[in-house]
């Protein structure tokens, strides 16, 4: 199609004043409905843990028993290296930094060593970047490549002391969808940083979220880490938000014993305890792991044909102008534009009523170099709306593309 | 009675063989039925805030709609000063310092400024003091008068760049049950420290928690402060943790605008938002302030006789060699034995079997510098072992001044 025909369907588009929502990893009614049985009553009757424990009460810091076996089965540890926490991961992220800045991770606080840096494989996910700009923690971009970060490029830079940590998502990446391959996984496990207090935040945040039968295989990081000593330089974090409800659900976060006992100390200091009775909930309606793994099934079912759906249209659409990956699970698609046309095609979105993602905010500092990398949320919107946005979306690339020429 | 007929009295308790928990300020079971209805699924139908938004989805950092008003109505403030969080504010208040560590509270961090220091009046509660501690922040021990802290020394001390601050429950006090004079806010609204970024925690944890029909009236802070121009000066926290639920309430912040937004920058990086059907479920259980504090007549109900049979006890076997607090309200039970006394007589009564809160905990860094503070917390025992826990600790009480003499 030639600009004039693009600017046409643009200005028609336009024309019916749409308000459509495509930035953020929200769930889609439907899929909020699948866990409305877990507000039942029932499974607070009693409300007492296994261990005869009230959940109603004060205590228990590091999670009630039943919470902490589901979420040891979940991530493949044992139910000692995990606590339960409250309804959300990217808190449990954001205070342990927190607390690396002003105690350390073993050595000094990060705060008295000069200028801390992490590495952040890009694109990735603005909430993680946003802790660590908000913390004083400088950012180094590592690119991704198809089965995960180049572990060279990360091998190379933890030779700087002050290099920290990194932080990311290793299965179905966001925004690319990606899965670390076991190559990936060996590396992290093998890396020998010169900071003693290195720090890998491990964001499995879509750790069961499959849209097909078949999951992407990872590696559990614990048990290849602990064949290279270095369990301690890992804390793993996921959470039910995504799995029941996000304003409502339980996260948890995984660690080495030392970094347990650290964390805990810290904890013990912030909270007599979190919300058992949500944990109880959550514990006695999934059951185990098979309880979980039907529960996503139904997700799947609702996220599969917006996926498809996106991936259709963007191919009929974009082939051969832009790059896309194509996810097996997760709750994003990434977009490669031509260089310099990513801002561009946002703003013309935007002008015709459909917010994405900024452009910008899958990389550190809300800067992507290249200006090239859209996320695609298709999780949140109706199907209908799903694809009214996504259209509207490559024309808009396409204007932005012949416009450069 | 002589030493010798108290320690038959004593071992023939012993005898006993008792294993009693007087040591933490927990609602008793019957206390947490009164909450049974909360969890009834009707207070979620529909699960959306009266301005149409899914509580069981992502978003609305700052609390929702309902939950703001009702807190603001219980704090007597805007609801745009105050944010609607998760299940403790012993979290917020340690979240709150740790970010005056980190990035200072509109000036330097804390932690840049050399040795920081707070005020804490003394007796007081050993979670705030352990807060400070684990912060590095030193504290200073003011002495609480009959009506608050002795505000002389705290105008004084405040003279002292590096005092940043002061942490206190204003109203039925940890552990005396005293509540702050009209005229001892009023001092607080007026101080004029030397630092400029001095912040008091003010912890209203039993702002509703009466025992008795007529509440013990406490000035609202911020409007004292408004007059002064020092609103700025204060951090309020508050829970519905002795209300409903403490392993799974709600709790609330409230502050100046400024300090608002300072709070909010933190918490987005922090969280996507808190738990909103917990929020939901509170609101409309509760419905406005009216319904609080109908509710809490029920639990003063229970707790009354408890604290009576206490004070009864007391003034029966200790009158002439220990002075107690008779609060109107609160958790607590503060008791003053002769100088040296406290810990000898929490030994003897842990070998019998009855565990108070520590002998010192009352004081920062554990050390009463008297050794005569003991805190009596009446709420959790069932009447019969709390009178017989109470009744050991008169004897044992009696045997350590006797010993002494």
């Amino acid at each position: 199609m030639t600009l004039t025909q693009l600017q046409e369907q643009y200005e028609l588009a336009k024309a019916k004043k749409l308000n459509l929502d495509m930035s953020r990893g929200k769930p889609g009614a439907a899929q909020l409905d699948i866990s409305g049985d877990l507000l039942d009553p029932k499974w607070l009757q009693p409300a007492k843990t296994e261990k005869n424990f009230d959940c109603r009460n004060y205590g228990i810091l590091d999670g009630i028993p039943e919470a902490k076996r589901l979420f040891g089965e979940l991530l493949d540890v044992l139910p000692d290296q995990v606590i339960v926490c409250g309804n959300a991961s990217l808190n449990l992220m954001y205070d342990y930094l927190a607390q690396c800045m002003l105690f350390g991770a073993g050595g000094e606080p990060w705060v008295k060593q000069g200028k801390v840096k992490f590495l952040c494989p890009v694109p990735g996910y603005d909430r993680h970047f946003g802790i660590l700009e908000y913390l004083g923690i400088e950012m180094v971009n590592i690119p991704m490549l198809a089965d995960g970060p180049d572990m060279d490029m990360v091998a190379e830079a933890v030779k700087d002391p002050l290099v920290k940590g990194l932080i990311c998502v290793p299965k179905y990446t966001n925004p690319e969808g990606k899965t670390f391959s076991d190559a990936v996984v060996r590396a992290f496990a093998a890396l020998r940083p010169a900071a003693l207090d290195f720090r890998v935040i491990w964001d499995n945040a879509y750790l069961v979220h499959d849209l097909y039968d078949d999951s992407d295989p990872l590696l559990n990081i614990f048990q290849v880490a602990k064949e290279q000593g270095t369990e301690d330089h890992f804390i793993e974090v996921c959470s039910f938000s995504k799995v029941t409800f996000p304003g409502a659900a339980v996260a948890a976060i995984a660690a080495s014993p030392a970094n347990i006992k650290a964390i805990l100390a810290r904890m013990n200091m912030q909270t007599i305890g979190h919300d058992k009775l949500n944990q109880l909930r959550h514990a006695r309606y999934f059951g185990d792991l098979a309880g979980i793994k039907a529960h996503m099934k139904k997700h799947a079912e609702i996220l599969r044909p917006k996926f498809e759906a996106v991936l259709e249209i963007l191919a009929r659409d974009l082939t051969g102008i832009a790059s896309w990956t194509t996810p097996r699970g997760g709750y994003f698609i990434s977009l490669d534009l031509p260089k310099g046309c990513a801002k561009r095609t946002a703003q013309l979105l935007k002008e015709a009523g459909v917010v994405l993602t900024p452009a910008g905010a899958t990389f550190p500092y809300g800067h992507d170099p290249l200006d090239r990398n859209l996320r695609i949320a298709p999780t949140f919107p109706p199907p209908e709306e799903l694809i009214a946005a996504t259209e509207l979306l490559t024309i808009c690339a396409r204007i932005a593309v012949l416009e450069q020429r």
